[in-house]
């Protein structure tokens, strides 16, 4: 086995102790004399295993109460269409707040279904390289609910805050950041996340919603996109992403083996320093976000010139750092670092940069 | 490893070759470094698997040139509402034929979203103990389509013929009996299938389209579940479910490696018969579904007395026969008998009967 360091935006590296684990019970699950895979979702063991990924999460991300806690299909593009699906019956409106490809596209999906939505910010003029600073006085005091991406994985920016809407919910699309350090639930209507780029596999879907929000669905909707249908059924109205589902729960139980989302945030924050102050401290390569939207997550960096940026990324594959070519939208290089990446891959990119630097000098 | 016979409705037993070789390779696969778990979708490492997936699929069910083969999320209750959205454009009104609950489904799920939706055939008066004779005369000349449930999970039914509807598409959910035998896929529209029961675990949903009818999707309807969306992005406008997508891969090459689909019918028939011909010939169990509305997938029995089918099927778990106990919502048994299940375990079933029948007299 030649396990590669690989940066990829997602699906992304897993925790190997969790793949070791998964491989080692993935034809016969402890007594059961089934895979995971195999098992009835209706069965005891499949139930002790979603009930035990739920308690984890909630304990790990410190989840309220008042919250439920679904596990779905679909990725965020599902949820682009099921949160206004779900939410503008509240007022009949929506604000949005376009901070990159994800959050336009879920503004552009709200438009697309007919509602009365608003881009209230925007940092686009600025080719994104910073979030927009969202302030109440923004929000349009009958919106249905307040639309955000907190971690932009394309450009590489993260919220430094977490935005005051006031008694409008706030909504965010956390697929990049989530359960990467900790964050106050309890400031949010909405979280939603497609698990494959810090929790699990491609396949499943995350959605903790405020319980007072599962009553404004629209009456023609589809019932797989509604929240109330899937919290009422526990996330079994039909069957549910099994395995992807099962591999959450060891990626949990394996972040509270660690110490939980306090260590956790220490660790990411080490890794994404190492990288930051490189490129802080050097003149070769150039990282376009400014400071205090800087995300811990994706970190993006261009040498200035396209071919020597093709070059880097094609040399890192061969040294055994893998998929570090920028978004196909915006070019240049992305270094995703989630939590499963180690600091010996950061090392190892840095050093790599270095060596890259030395070797390819600018004309 | 002790491994039993589950006789799980779905999610549902995968051939064991196919669970040992994604053990072995789970934590990396081949010279890529990584796990396929961690892959991102758009590298050539994982294009080849889903190009290989499909291209074994077409192989497999012979799929004609002008039908495109799309891997999505959310199951087949998903796709209840996504065919109307996707093809009642063409009339502005659809015809089902209700011969269980799941077909009872995609009704209910049709006229919910506010279609013009007709019922021209169903067996429920008869409690779905054989599926409806479907004549091309009791089809709404201007339908968009007729939608069928091609074997019925829960009752143990199957079409022993396709209906022949003329110019009408057919939209066939093909769930629980997709792959288990030739068929004719140039006779049917759309064929959509959840893939936990006879193809790869919960997560994924195969849909096979003929192209000219991709082109009747509601304009207000969400962009994932847009068929032609899908089919011109190769089904990547997002991230698909990889893994699932893989073990389906892996699912395929195993039926081709054994001789394809009439292999595959010839073994699933040998299994069938062995269970129907010992339930034909005594009298202590009654198999409730009619001759020639048998499935060859699902096979339903009862005592005739509740207290000795709960004993049957408890006593049944102990001795490594799991999940026999039938639908919640019509109680008895019921033997899902896969691709994945051996003929031994039909061997050890039928003599689990045998004995339970012996031991525990009626009165």
């Amino acid at each position: 086995m030649n396990r590669v360091y690989n940066f990829s935006a997602g699906p992304s590296m897993l925790p190997l102790e969790v793949l070791q684990k998964a491989a080692s019970e993935l034809v016969c699950y402890g007594e059961s004399g089934m895979s995971v895979m195999e098992m009835s979702h209706r069965s005891p063991d499949y139930e002790a295993i979603i009930n035990d990924a739920e308690a984890m999460l909630r304990k790990l991300m410190n989840i309220p109460d008042n919250y439920k806690v679904l596990f779905l299909q679909g990725g965020a593009s599902t949820q682009f269409a099921a949160v206004p699906m779900n939410l503008i019956g509240r007022t009949g409106k929506a604000d949005y707040v376009v901070s990159g490809q994800f959050s336009g596209k879920a503004f552009k999906e709200a438009q697309k279904l007919g509602y009365d939505v608003k881009c209230i910010a925007t940092t686009k003029e600025d080719n994104f390289d910073h979030v927009p600073e969202v302030t109440k006085d923004m929000v349009r005091p009958d919106a249905s609910y307040v639309h955000i991406c907190f971690n932009n994985t394309i450009y590489g920016t993260k919220y430094g805050y977490i935005p005051e809407t006031g008694d409008i919910p706030l909504v965010a699309d956390m697929s990049s950041c989530i359960i990467s350090e900790p964050v106050d639930v309890s400031r949010f209507g909405v979280i939603y996340a497609g698990a494959q780029k810090n929790m699990a596999p491609a396949g499943l879907t995350l959605v903790i919603v405020r319980e007072d929000l599962l009553d404004y669905a629209e009456e023609k909707m589809p019932t797989m996109l509604e929240w109330k249908t899937m919290a009422e059924n526990g996330s079994m109205y039909n069957t549910p992403p099994c395995y992807a589902i099962y591999m959450a729960k060891l990626v949990y139980e394996w972040i509270l083996s660690i110490g939980g989302l306090d260590e956790m945030k220490i660790r990411n924050e080490k890794k994404a320093a190492l990288l930051y102050d490189y490129l802080d401290n050097q003149d070769y390569y150039v990282a376009p976000v400014k400071k205090g939207s800087r995300s811990m997550m994706n970190v993006t960096f261009v040498t200035g010139d396209a071919d020597l940026d093709k070059k880097f990324a094609s040399e890192a594959a061969k040294a055994g750092l893998k998929n570090l070519k920028g978004h196909r939208s915006v070019g240049g290089m992305r270094a995703s670092i989630y939590n499963a990446m180690p600091y010996a891959g950061i090392e190892a990119l840095v050093a790599f940069m270095k060596k890259f630097a030395e070797e390819n000098p600018k004309k």
